[in-house]
This record gives structure tokens, C-alpha cells and sequence, in this order.
């Protein structure tokens, strides 16, 4: 800790949840981890709807290198860049933890429309990244042109979710999915007469 | 209600669970909705662990349909059926519900050993059902012999846990994600002479 109060209180927001779990959270035990009070959390964040609208902010911004990340290179690099850094834990990050978090706030989603509508938010992004890779491989003659981007990016979105979820819930290595991810895209976004020939 | 009080005290489960999320959810919101009492919550399962052990299971049996509705036909049917039933609501069975539910589950699953370990039952078979139909195809001559069947598993059940917790946390219609999805197994899956001919 030792930074600024609200930044401390979001910091012991995260840890708590990932250790704990939303439901078995309290106000108290956030405060005890960022050694101040409930009064504090109050102060700063007002309800504890809004400490976790926070949060997913939070933790949006502290991974928002990850969405990033795949902005140099061909299209072809890029995706593999994006895939690698979402499905595995090469970055050396505590990804599990960030994608317990994450499913704690997806769980609470349905129940509260804030958070709710920063998850929209985090979806839409990923969702423009594999877009935009999707198309500029399109242009280059890298990607098949039938190839629809959108379908192409929902399909990628969704697995990288389903991924996550899959690792925390039921203990599934994303990283094992990487390379199935991978060769779907190679045989699926690939022109003809590149496969085999870039990646 | 007016079944067994431990059906009656699941089926209450249930619905408070989809209707308050986990967190805000007390053994007295389901004695309440089950018209008994948190005494008679305890004597049929004993914890509010077990409870939502027992819930898991009764929202697998209640669902097993979906995963056995694929049996008949030939393997490209039987994964067109197993997608449908997994990403369409053409049902008419309250899909959404239960998927909130299983989120739910799913995002208690770090924190409770017992809940982990039906969730991965539930989830290997899924993937042995999707496994044994696209072996299936590779014998029958349908599918791409050059396809991985543990593979191509693996994304389909992956993706369709992503699909699902779109739909809930962020309102992503899971029935888009059908024809993305059906799209991809015919493109990745049907060998060559196949295409455009069966689906």
C-alpha cells in the first residue's frame, strides 16, 4: 500500500475478492486489508455498488496493456499477440486472479446494471480488436476475405470468455486452449494461399 | 410446489438463486419460497454448501435432456441438434434462468471444492458428448479425418460456456452466436467432398 487511499482501498478490494469470494465479502474485511476504515470506503466510494463499478474500472485500466498489446506487427502477428496474451500467463501477471475477480463481477452482473454496463463496455472492446485485426488481415490478403469480421471477432470474444471461465470454475488451463484457438484461426481466417506460409 | 419438500426446497433454490444472485440470497428467502422452514432446509442438506451441491445436480438431471437430445441422426445432425439445444432457446425451457444459475455456480466454484467438482463433471460431459460425435463423423467419412476430436471438443464446449455467460452478464444473445458457431463446425469440421452438401 503507500499510494493514494482510494487507489489502496480498490487494491484491497481486488485481493479480498479474489481471496474470498463477492458473497462472503464484507465492507470490514476490505477496510482491515487496506488499513482504514469502513467510514473511509464510505467517503471515497459512497455504496458498495459503487466500490465494484470501481473496481471493474480498476481492473480494466490495469489490464488494458493486454487489449493494447497486439498494435504492432502484421494482422497475423497481432491476433496470435492478443491470443497469447489473454489465454496464456506468459505476461507473468496473476492472471488467474484478475479472471476470478472478473467472473465474481460477470456473476454480478445480472443484478446490477452498473457493472453491468462496464462489462458491455470491456466485451466491446475486445470484440473492436479482433475486428479491426480481423479486417486489416483482410486488406493485406492475409485473411480469407469471406471471412466476416464480426462473426469471426463474437467467435473469439466468446471463446477467450468461456476460457476464463472455464479455468476458474472447473480448473481448465487456458493456455492448453491457446493452441486449439490458434489452429482455428489459421484454418479458419487464413487465406488459401498463405497456410502454411505465415502465422 | 406440493412435490417432495427436499424437490420443493431445490425448486425454491432455484428460483431465489435467479432471482436475488448468490450474495444476497439467506436459507430464509428459500424457506420462504419453499413454504418451510430454515430447520427443514438443515435436516434434508444439512449445510448451505451441500444445498447448492444438491442444486447443482438437480440443474444437471433437470438439463441432462439437453445433453442426451443429440443421440439420433447422423453426426453432422447430432451436433447441429447438441448446438441448438445449447445456444437457442427453441426449447421454450426458461434457458436464461438457468444459465444465470449456472453462472452463479460457476463463480462459487474457487471457493467450494464440492461445487468445482460437479461443475467439471458436468463439463467433461459435455466435451465426451461433442468428442463422440465428431468421431463419429471422422468414421463415417462426414467430418475432416485431419481433425483433432479432443480438439475441436474442447472449443465447442469452451465457446459455448462463453456464449452462455454473455447472455447473462452482458446481454449477448447466445442465438447469434448459433450461426457463428454452426458456421465454424461446417467450415473447420466437414471434409472437403462435404461441404456445401450435408450439414
Amino acid at each position: 500500500m503507500g499510494t493514494e487511499p482510494a487507489t489502496d482501498i480498490l487494491e484491497a478490494t481486488y485481493h479480498t475478492l479474489s481471496e474470498y469470494g463477492y458473497a462472503d465479502l464484507t465492507l470490514q474485511d476490505i477496510a482491515a486489508e487496506a488499513d482504514t476504515s469502513k467510514a473511509s470506503i464510505h467517503y471515497y466510494y459512497g455504496s458498495k455498488e459503487q466500490l465494484f463499478v470501481a473496481l471493474v474500472d480498476f481492473l480494466y485500466e490495469r489490464h488494458a496493456d493486454n487489449f493494447n498489446a497486439a498494435d504492432d506487427g502484421t494482422p497475423s502477428e497481432r491476433l496470435d499477440s492478443l491470443l497469447r496474451t489473454l489465454l496464456t500467463d506468459e505476461a507473468g501477471t496473476s492472471d488467474r486472479k484478475f479472471r476470478t475477480a472478473m467472473l465474481e463481477m460477470q456473476a454480478q452482473a445480472p443484478y446490477h446494471e452498473a457493472i453491468r454496463d462496464r462489462l458491455a463496455d470491456f466485451d466491446d472492446r475486445l470484440f473492436d480488436q479482433f475486428r479491426g485485426i480481423v479486417e486489416a488481415g483482410i486488406e493485406t490478403g492475409t485473411f480469407d476475405s469471406s471471412v466476416d469480421p464480426a462473426s469471426a471477432a463474437a467467435l473469439l470474444v466468446t471463446t477467450v470468455r468461456g476460457a476464463h471461465v472455464r479455468e476458474v470454475a472447473v480448473n481448465h488451463s487456458s493456455e492448453q486452449l491457446y493452441a486449439t484457438v490458434s489452429g482455428y484461426a489459421e484454418a479458419h481466417l487464413l487465406a488459401d494461399r498463405q497456410r502454411g506460409v505465415v502465422r
